[in-house]
């Protein structure tokens, strides 16, 4: 006998070009028949994940997102496939058994359907919070550990800056910077979150980037030794202020351009006689780059998380229909640590 | 016996933020004594480089020239320091005797008294041209040879991008780049410059760029498969829609930015999705970092040179006088090849 069921998932109505707004997207229904069939995986979605680069998916497609699969255009009407944490509800895969726990690439909907050779691994949460694993232990995780250890190359007892630092990737960035044994500065768009980075993630200092007028000047206050390594995740006007205040061999690691995104924002022009004149590299990456040090960061991250000297912070909204607000959010600056959607109770 | 002799050098009257004009520029005299102190020595000066970089010490200081000793600003009045070619007149060091001839830093003038620890060597020329010695196998040399062989890490096959493909640097690393097993293309300000690109250097192509209007499609027609190394003279306009053209973990050498040194062209805004996305490296360097490959450099080059496999372009004026324009016109791209100006005859 063959259940069907409704899922509900979420979609755009057409491309977005500038900032999103809640009315550009709807929630759909179909209808699903609940077993699988040869090698596919019906996952029951638990908590998805919700990402600023998404937005670049939902434009009218560009040259530089042909590059990576899973930055491939986002179809209006179409389901929008993000990562996240479910449990198999009936696999046609000999590796997967009903009610597995799996943690890759599912969507932002009640199921997922997951098609032979989708990322989608058997996940055992050895006693953490399933959001982790969508948070810290999951892809804003991987991109941070790589995107530190990898491109920034940190020696002890240099100096961090982190941009968008309570952001999901940059909190854990500034973490591993500390564990790392450097100086960390962070800077966010609240008092709030400048608090937090301070007294909550141990950043060395943090400040409200929005109560400065001259970011250059912010940068050199609190760098009067200069900058060795920005993490960017901002782009626009900050990077330009951290390359003018980086060291010679500074390495500057670009992971996102969050205010370039909506294209309200200038786009960076940093200054290329620093560049040349302070040997500065300005390096793009992203996380699916660094699985070869998966392994490392998992038992690292989660042995961090779990003795307490990592936070994993998560904001979790609840239900489907919250995820177009938690995601318009993202651009407003609304979220604090990892933008999760909880789809259904564990 | 002191002899004392007239020397004639130039100097800038004032600090020069814009474009330079010959009127910039003074040619002045002061008397010097041909015999030197206690590891002292006065170099007859035979053959001066005249790079543009010496444009960004003639501004107001900048931070980024405090990072390194030979970008200091110039001073008005004082001399200007330069690489170049000349002959010991007198000599207080024990490798160095009169007549010897010598290769290091120098000065725009018709002497140089080079003060102890300042970079002089001895030079035996192997019966190749002197201005070889500042041009392919000087500080232009060493530049391109290691920017394209440390800082773009080349690959037989890849696709290589020149800006300012006929200049000192650029003409270089086109030929290095072929001989390597690239593809090679090349821009330039003029029809001529591009037909010697093509014709006497091996460029695979080669356009001017005066003659596009959009240069991201200009580049997108000469490398339909993407470009994997750009290597930048000019910075602006080029830069960005060569990083819109690059493949994925494609590399770009900063090496200069002629451009934007006058104030007067628009500066870099790369895009930053493009770099994340395509994981792309933007790389500053100067020759001074590369100075472990010297030896390799020079013996190569040498044997390149000799055996016809590399062109040393030379864009030869005759005395000090001529200083001021020949430095002038690099901005208006007259040269064509290493622009050198010969003090004295040999």
């Amino acid at each position: 006998m063959m259940e069907e069921m409704k899922n509900r998932f979420v979609a755009i109505k057409y491309n977005i070009n500038g900032a999103p707004n809640e009315c550009d997207f709807e929630i759909k229904s179909e209808t699903i028949c609940l077993s699988a069939r040869s090698k596919e995986v019906i996952v029951k979605n638990l908590y998805v994940s919700v990402d600023p680069y998404q937005l670049n998916r939902m434009k009218a497609h560009s040259s530089s997102q042909a590059a990576i699969s899973f930055a491939t255009a986002i179809t209006p009407g179409q389901g929008i496939d993000t990562y996240g944490v479910g449990r198999v509800v009936s696999s046609g895969r000999s590796d997967l058994a009903k009610d597995d726990l799996v943690v890759g690439l599912l969507t932002w909907g009640e199921y997922t359907l997951a098609e032979p050779g989708r990322l989608l691994n058997k996940l055992d949460p050895m006693d953490l919070p399933l959001p982790y694993y969508v948070g810290p232990l999951g892809f804003s995780g991987v991109t941070a550990y790589g995107g530190f250890y990898e491109v920034c190359k940190p020696k002890k007892g240099e100096s961090v800056f982190v941009s968008a630092a309570s952001g999901s990737v940059g909190s854990l960035v500034g973490q591993y910077a500390k564990l790392f044994g450097c100086h960390v500065v962070g800077c966010a768009g609240s008092q709030l979150k400048v608090d937090l980075l301070k007294e909550k993630l141990g950043f060395d200092d943090a400040f409200n980037y929005k109560d400065e007028t001259d970011l250059k000047s912010a940068l050199k206050r609190y760098f009067p030794e200069g900058i060795d390594i920005y993490f960017d995740n901002v782009g626009g006007k900050m990077l330009e202020a951290a390359v003018a205040n980086m060291n010679t061999f500074g390495r500057v690691a670009v992971c996102g351009a969050i205010s370039e995104y909506t294209g309200g924002g200038r786009k960076a022009s940093p200054d290329m006689l620093d560049v040349v004149y302070k040997r500065i590299t300005i390096q793009g990456f992203l996380a699916a780059d660094y699985l070869k040090c998966y392994a490392d960061f998992i038992s690292t991250t989660a042995e961090h998380l779990r003795t307490g000297k990592m936070q994993g912070l998560s904001d979790i909204s609840y239900g489907v229909e919250s995820v177009p607000s938690a995601f318009v959010g993202l651009f407003r600056g609304d979220n604090i640590g990892k933008r999760i959607v909880q789809i259904a109770d564990e």
